[in-house]
């Protein structure tokens, strides 16, 4: 038998809040029967959405492993971390991460503004030891499978010193999630050379270097994130957000002219009806939705952050992110990690 | 009739040099009646290479058209700009540059070092009144048809009064080649709300607000560069270069995916021959090799930057995107538009 793993879910968080996150909740319990969750929100609202998903499911075995923990407060998406600090204490985001600070829950998922997310995950859960700010991480696809690229939008005035953090993060994740003994780290940079790039990448890529304890492969290119030939790829977050955004942005482009190009004649929609296997399994591999997920790195605690638009399916990928991050003990790998490089 | 035309080529630049860039300016001069060519370069290596493409072809017509200037060195490409400036005075890239400076060439072509092209283009033709640096240009597929993104890669730091330079030029130049009257520009960042970004693009969303005279949309994100939100896509030459590669990144490893996924079985392979020319169409609207060449914006003369890996037809476009702007009197337009904004 496995242990039992308790995760909050923030319940009012993204574009669609409990709408696509409860369905996704119950789907969830059937797939972990270890797992139990507490839906943190508005209970007026949560309640009849959570009656009517429930309505369709054999009742005890899942009803009794889900719970509603009353926030009346919802932090908004365009709100200022800073504010969310102040102003929300009683938001569904602050209660849901405050019961993985008090014990009450392992792991905490959540849809909603990014910015506020890691602004009180970090007041709540405190860092690690030797870390300033956490870091946000995917999985992203790659020629060899996947790799993995941070941070991805919590940072977006970063040091040399953050993105050696980053770099250590990294490496301890993949690690731990991929079984890869010494993971190949690269530093995003607009050119392999040396002279190449900005101040900052420049002394980031010394640091990294001098510090040793790391596969530091050098500088990669933006092409490299996709090619695999590094498994951990570091950069700041304003970098790493518009690196990720772009990519989706030419998938998505790319997926709609290929639906009006195969719709175009009969003949076309004959080979499109032959394709669709392929094109399917082409879509699974790349599809960003299908490894929603991201994990921030570097506090006490497990915060996993779902795309906002996620849909039911796709915030099911979240959860399950965060019952492996709970399995494996991630939060005290990379602690561990951290105090034996020092020691 | 149409006027002369003059192009000098940077004929030992890039990946391939002579080899692509030769058959390259055969074939411009049979689509452009009125083009004339100086390939710059070691005249020992281009000779043979010329005489061997020229003598496929009838020869007088072309062969009258095209000369060889000598010039014995050549920029590497992992040579700093500043060392190109100083010890590369008889190189290729600095001699086709002097060639516009002397009036002798309207336009150059290089393949070769982004930097160096950029501070041996600055140190010869000087920057536009109000311009303190060069930036890069090209045409990005979208799904409303193109959209121009600066810079994309000669300025890895760069401060606010920079961006607004460059939304004010990438404006200029979609309005004269697109035809568009108020093209909108947007300013790349990692939300759309006010308060997201770094410090660099909040203080450049403001100066670009209050320049006036600019149709100005605000902040858009990495996906928005391929939806045709916005004509320009405005950025730093860091973030403007990892998006791009990122881009092709994600766009060539959909393509391999496909390839692989649609070899495995016979059905698979009568399918890929049914959808070959649908996957043809896409690919070429897609395909960043078929809008090759990126224009140098804010110098007093005209250098195009060809792809490095760029082969010998996408080193034509490259020379197409030349005879375009020497045509439409690329840095003129610019220039009159600074002044008629200062008055």
């Amino acid at each position: 038998m496995s242990d039992s793993i308790c995760i909050a879910l923030d319940a009012m968080g993204g574009d669609f809040g409990p709408r696509v996150i409860i369905p996704a909740s119950v789907d969830a319990l059937k797939r972990h029967p270890q797992l139990t969750l507490k839906l943190v929100g508005q209970k007026s609202v949560l309640s009849p959405v959570l009656e009517k998903s429930l309505g369709k499911h054999p009742a005890a075995a899942i009803a009794d492993r889900i719970t509603i923990v009353n926030a009346d407060n919802i932090i908004a998406n365009d709100e200022k971390p800073s504010y969310a600090l102040r102003k929300r204490g009683d938001s569904s985001m602050f209660r849901a991460i405050s019961l993985v600070a008090e014990g009450q829950a392992q792991a905490c998922v959540s849809a909603g503004n990014t910015g506020a997310l890691m602004a009180l995950g970090r007041f709540s859960l405190k860092m690690l030891p030797g870390i300033d700010r956490p870091a946000i991480i995917t999985a992203i696809p790659s020629a060899q499978g996947v790799s993995y690229m941070l941070d991805l939008g919590a940072n977006v005035d970063c040091s040399a010193e953050h993105l050696l953090q980053f770099a250590v993060m990294g490496s301890v994740m993949t690690r731990a999630v991929e079984g890869i003994e010494q993971p190949r780290i690269g530093l995003l940079n607009v050119g392999e050379e040396e002279n190449k790039g900005n101040e900052q990448v420049k002394l980031a890529s010394r640091l990294i270097r001098e510090h040793g304890g790391l596969n530091y492969q050098g500088f990669v290119e933006g092409d490299d994130i996709f090619t695999g030939k590094v498994d951990v790829v570091v950069c700041d977050g304003f970098v790493g957000n518009i690196a990720l955004k772009s990519s989706e942005g030419v998938a998505r482009l790319i997926g709609s002219q290929m639906r009006s190009s195969f719709s175009a004649s009969l003949l076309r929609r004959f080979t499109a009806w032959l394709a669709a296997p392929i094109l399917g399994e082409i879509r699974s591999h790349i599809d960003p939705a299908r490894r929603n997920g991201a994990s921030l790195l570097g506090l006490q605690g497990i915060v996993v952050k779902s795309h906002g638009a996620a849909n039911s399916t796709c915030f099911g990928f979240a959860i399950d992110q965060a019952v492996a991050e709970v399995s494996m003990d991630l939060p005290g790998s990379i602690n561990r990690e951290l105090e034996s490089q020092i020691n």
